[in-house]
């Protein structure tokens, strides 16, 4: 493999924004700086573009094993790279659940044929596994999920016991619990409350889900995490609501989290033109929601950016309110929606690679083999026009099912124009090139 | 019944002393003042004592029906008379529990010809009678109790929803919700981690039931609570550690707080020269919970004393650690304990019938009925030496099983000598006098 | 002096409201019940009425000595009696300022002959008086008034170091230190700004006086009474602002909040209809803030009502703006007010005689010789019928200049009917009875 | 100018370590990363040294104009170089004092022929030069100093409304305002009582600024940074107590904070074998407070470490408590305690060049052309040894009077070895190399 040489552009950090060249030596960044000699390098010419670390989505469902109706990894990967995102953490609630050493090691190597981008895996926290999670990492996991809720595959949520042990273990090792944080109980409460007054309307999933029903699980575990200690890496995924925030600022040495995309964008008012495409779990809530998120993402209480990309086939989101599933198609727009906030004005550009590449890749371990743009690390880059615009098309996304996203028809500005993966480019304006090459991503192999 | 005057005395409200006799006419408070005509009246001469309203026992455990090894209504109500308490609320997880309409009204009228003071009954809160709270009500329980984790009687833990839907209850109809916050599956945990690493001293149990396993259900109500919004009634029984005092504070229009006098005076040191008797739950902690408890009583962070008072066998409370029953004999203690904490300087004098009559009885929904000594009011008072002293013998206590108190040989300023009850002197100088003449006190009853 | 029955009203404390007749004797209440036997006792007819304890206006500025253009002592006490004041506390930013032993004690004797109602007097904290708060006390003061900001009378801001001991005075013996919580310099440059935009409109006022200029003085005394410790009586006059409460809330242990009629009713919305009659210190404010004081009124966050009654002649409140004198009489018209509040429901009928007699006289150190009405208590009463209306009219009004009332024209529910002021009838119906009977209160004469 | 090769080390910067050579050419970073090829540069062989950024210390006192008996612009940036400093912010309370756009021009042009490292200059706020804020940065003033309380010059406290007035100015332009948060008269009460009371023991220094001689004035500024909004860059320098850090807790988003060496180090435990050495302002404190100051560091309330290098003469130091200067020099020792303590493990390596060159030089607005190493950044670098010790010795010290220092005697771990200027090495293993060549930095400078 010969030296690529990223010429002319501006390399954006979280720590700003600088001119500079990149050259790239075996996959690896070997320098960045001016007038650096590299004869016989490859050169890709970034002159006007911003060159950023690539994405790393550190929540997709690429529904293998088990739903490959939905999506696979194939297609889902292909979409992550024409999004500017190399590398992706898929989730575990499958069919079967990835719950154990072995499901792990399998998946890891099975979904390894199909892979357009590097991967790394969760597993699920279960009771039964609770006492296996040195050996689940040990196969290749690169942290937790605990659904505290109910979710697809059907796995229970983990007892406060259960709970507590992992972020025990997380305090001990460094592995992050990543946790869905809906309590059972009270949406089933409140949506046969609702289905009892005759409501189908697409406004009744976000009352069914009302904040208590997230916060009340968040508070459960900040006190949990709080009793273990500083250290801990519990992380809430998709948070949604002020009331959690609150929370967050009140637990800051215990607690990260997440905020995905479409809670950031999409309000209860959107479900009147939307309709269910944006039914999701959390659930879309009311501006003043959405706000407070805006506020935490710029104040640094929220720490990753993540598009819990949840694909469905369109008839799984047929039918009436109570019955269409929840989930949105979100890898591929991910980095086109945090580069138009930041070209909006909503977030600084350096936002963008410390929300998507450089804090979700501390938290997963793997910083700054992955998430950073500094020599030694992997070559993995998004070169993107910030001139560009992307009126988003069923045609340009690559998934299974393109046509359920709900960001067909939106306007992002900036364009990605490059994906590198360790030195190679594998996308390049608007075609991914070549064979899978993506390779699994474990602990073992941060710096 | 003739009139009685109790003549002399200084009278001790929650909002301050007056000298003032008291006037009672037909079981009722008829006036308060000086040079009160009332001629033919019986005169109680209370020349230099403290005239208190009877104290309302808001948590005891009479044990009935299904245990009267350990207790019965009789032994109870005897204790409290000689104790100054004349209103008794007793807790339902007995055998069977008492968590249904038919149940209450049984009990109601059950207990009444074993009654030596009045007495309220609380039922459980199940996932199975949660649809049933007004009928229940209706049938004359004072309030519901929340076992959120496991309890003599094996009532299962309500779910979030289960708690909500009671809490909304409680708002629309100002019917109370007491909890026992305490986490079954971490104290499972604890349990079996301290156990497995060969423990069997006291202190264990204390430790397997550390600060997190109540806080994690206190936050937890907390949240609910506030999802119900202001007015509602939420009051967390026997708080015992800082954290909770901590989201209390954070709270105060959602919750209020009772504290048991065995957590305000015993800590894991009285285990050396104790044992099991102390053994209860929630544990006994360090010193510096129970200070945070003083102080959580002083700045009225706390609202009530409550005994909870939990009788066994002697037998029962044999074995080690973790076979010994969790439980503290403690109504006839319950007002000796406040008078002597306020003689001594922890509180005010002025405290002690705002925690022991007036404000379990708002709580209730029973003042100024109980709780008042006010023209109007039942004319239940406790009439106090505040000179006399208290060494606590095995044969002064009027439970089934006396000798299983930790309180025995114990010192308390101020001694009890009449107990009134609706204007009858039910206690005199060691004496309980006559035949039982207590009655259900329900909420129809609030003046 | 024979004896006063007040027969068949309905008598509220801050507990609750009883039916009960109240028996006078030497002008202390002797008793409170029913079926009193009192021959030959004057009989008061309360049939249908709320009997009241008489309320402690803790804040009243009556313009002696110096300024009785605007009001005097005569005047004042007039209209206190006439709206169910028994005891005003009257200020001491007068011409000369009432800041040494002797002036207290020149004042104490002087409006002694013009007093309708009993009068306590504070005295102005200075740093030239600070080595002297003992004597001033035992020559007469009540208490004193700290001005963080400029005043009428010309009084200095005490330094830091002024405050903090006299709230180590008031620790050390109880005796409390009211604060007019502004920040002149801050006051001065707000102003200048808006003077040099050409503003005169009556809204400049309160924009010269923004939140900060409030809040920056309530921040700096909550510091310095914590530094101080818990116990300390530092009494934040008139609070206006939301972050007020907010800093309230944190220091509770160490502060305690009065609120006044003008900032529960009025908002700059009233400018418009009402000019600068509604010109005040703290200026009103907007919806958002009233908002929020309601609600720390009914938490309890707030403790007392003041009126902050600061009278002046139609001339003095002519002119700009920037000219027109800040001050709004209010004494005769703050128990109507409070009263129509509860009946209105925007807080309880209990929390009239809290507010406005108990916590008064507790924070002054004169409970329960007053604010109570309690056996052995000053028989201070104000009688209420709850079905009346007064829609106020200036004749009504007793001040020396009614006519800058900006009640004139308001309706409120409730109607005085008889103020009784230690037994004796002082008003009746519209009219004051008889001469001046006032007396001075000192802590001394607490029980 | 030819090109400097760093070879072999490992980089460290506040996101992380890597090993790198850094390519230097024309005074500024030219590249970074593993086989930079670079003919013939002159290399620096950095293997086993760590690279840092060079040390922007933010708070230094040269005491020039006016006091140069005490230290001198030549000593004080000589004793920075040997420290790895390699720009420092100077402050104006000199005499006479930098408050004024001519004094800065003056100060900025006078110093250039003795400056041995980079500088920018603080100009004082005062209520008289508030109006002239803007000239004073257009004459290259980098940051405005309020001395809240009594300091060196005679500079009196601004009012609170040019305070707000220059933290509107601070919001409008990112140019900060430190304050020296000590409340004079609280001091001056303090300080008359204990000699009063006879102390002169070097505690009574503490004793007489105690915390709240600090936090009432961070309550004050952190309510004028509030009132003011967010972006305000409100910087407390040398925070010494846990109340502080409370403070800066709830306001986050208005206040950033400084921590000096010495209140890390040192406790009043030590003027035991310290004496007058270690007196300054603020004093040191107890443990407690210190333990509070490294747990604000480590979780990043505390942003920046500024040495507040206040050198004095030796017969300055003399004298009784209360006649003794109060300063302690510190330039030339922040590196290498902060090395030394992230060697020890009570931070972490990265929270070096995070505390000391990257936060300063983002305050100071001047980041990334100081502060950072990166291309296109300054060549401002310190190498070192982590390896090596240093036993602080008298004559190291290039102080005008190095004997003054609490340092002396002390070990650290890590030894420096380079400090190199915009590519220049200005210091080689104790000695300085030729002629003073620093510049004057201002705002303009920023990239
Ligand atoms: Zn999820
Ligand atoms: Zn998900
Ligand atoms: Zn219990
Ligand atoms: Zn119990
Ligand atoms: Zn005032
Ligand atoms: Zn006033
Ligand atoms: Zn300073
Ligand atoms: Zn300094």
């Amino acid at each position: 493999m010969g030296e690529l040489l990223v010429r002319g552009g501006r390399v954006v950090t979280g720590q700003g924004i600088l001119e500079a060249d990149v050259l790239v030596r075996d996959g690896l960044v070997a320098a960045l700086g001016h007038g650096i000699v590299a004869d016989g390098a490859e050169v890709l010419d970034a002159t006007g573009m911003l060159v950023l670390p690539g994405a790393v989505d550190e929540h997709v469902h690429s529904r293998e094993p088990g739903m490959t109706g939905k999506e696979d990894f194939s297609t889902m990967t292909r979409a992550a790279a024409a999004g500017g995102v190399t590398t992706v953490a898929d989730m575990p609630n499958t069919v079967p659940p990835v719950d154990s050493a072995g499901r792990v090691a399998d998946k890891g190597r099975d979904v390894a044929s199909r892979a357009y981008v590097d991967y790394a895996l969760f597993a699920a926290l279960t009771d039964s596994n609770v006492a296996a999670l040195e050996e689940i990492v040990g196969s290749g996991a690169i942290g937790f999920k605990a659904y505290m809720g109910p979710t697809t595959g059907g796995i229970g949520p983990p007892s406060d016991w259960s709970v507590l042990s992992a972020l025990r273990f997380s305090r001990a090792t460094g592995v992050p619990v990543f946790f869905h944080a809906e309590n059972g109980p009270l949406i089933d409460g409140f949506s046969r409350e609702l289905r009892d007054a005759g409501r189908s309307d697409p406004a009744a999933h976000s009352e069914a889900r009302p904040p208590v029903s997230e916060e009340v699980e968040v508070a459960r575990i900040a006190r949990l995490a709080a009793a273990v200690g500083g250290g801990v890496r519990a992380h809430i995924a998709h948070v949604s609501t002020a009331g959690t925030l609150r929370i967050l600022e009140e637990n800051r040495e215990f607690l990260s989290a997440e905020v995905c995309p479409h809670h950031l964008l999409f309000t209860v008012e959107d479900y009147a033109a939307r309709g269910l495409t944006i039914k999701v779990n959390p659930p879309v809530r009311t501006a003043e929601h959405r706000d407070a998120l805006w506020r935490g993402v710029r104040s640094g209480l929220i720490s990753t950016l993540g598009s819990d990309h949840a694909p469905h086939a369109p008839e799984d989101k047929k039918g009436d309110v109570w019955g269409a599933a929840s989930g949105i198609p979100g890898v591929q727009t991910i980095l086109p929606f945090a580069l138009d906030s930041a070209l909006r004005g909503l977030m600084r550009v350096e936002d963008v690679p410390r929300l998507l590449s450089e804090n979700p890749a501390r938290i997963l371990g793997i910083y700054p083999r992955k998430g950073a743009l500094v020599p030694g690390a992997d070559a993995d880059l998004a070169v993107v026009d910030p001139r560009g615009r992307w009126v988003v098309r069923e045609e340009d996304l690559f998934y299974k099912h393109p046509e359920v996203s709900p960001y067909i028809g939106m306007e992002f500005r900036g364009r990605i124009v490059y994906t590198v993966l360790r030195g190679e480019v594998i996308y390049r304006d608007g075609e991914i090139g070549g064979r899978p090459g993506g390779r699994w991503v474990t602990r073992g192999g941060a710096l």
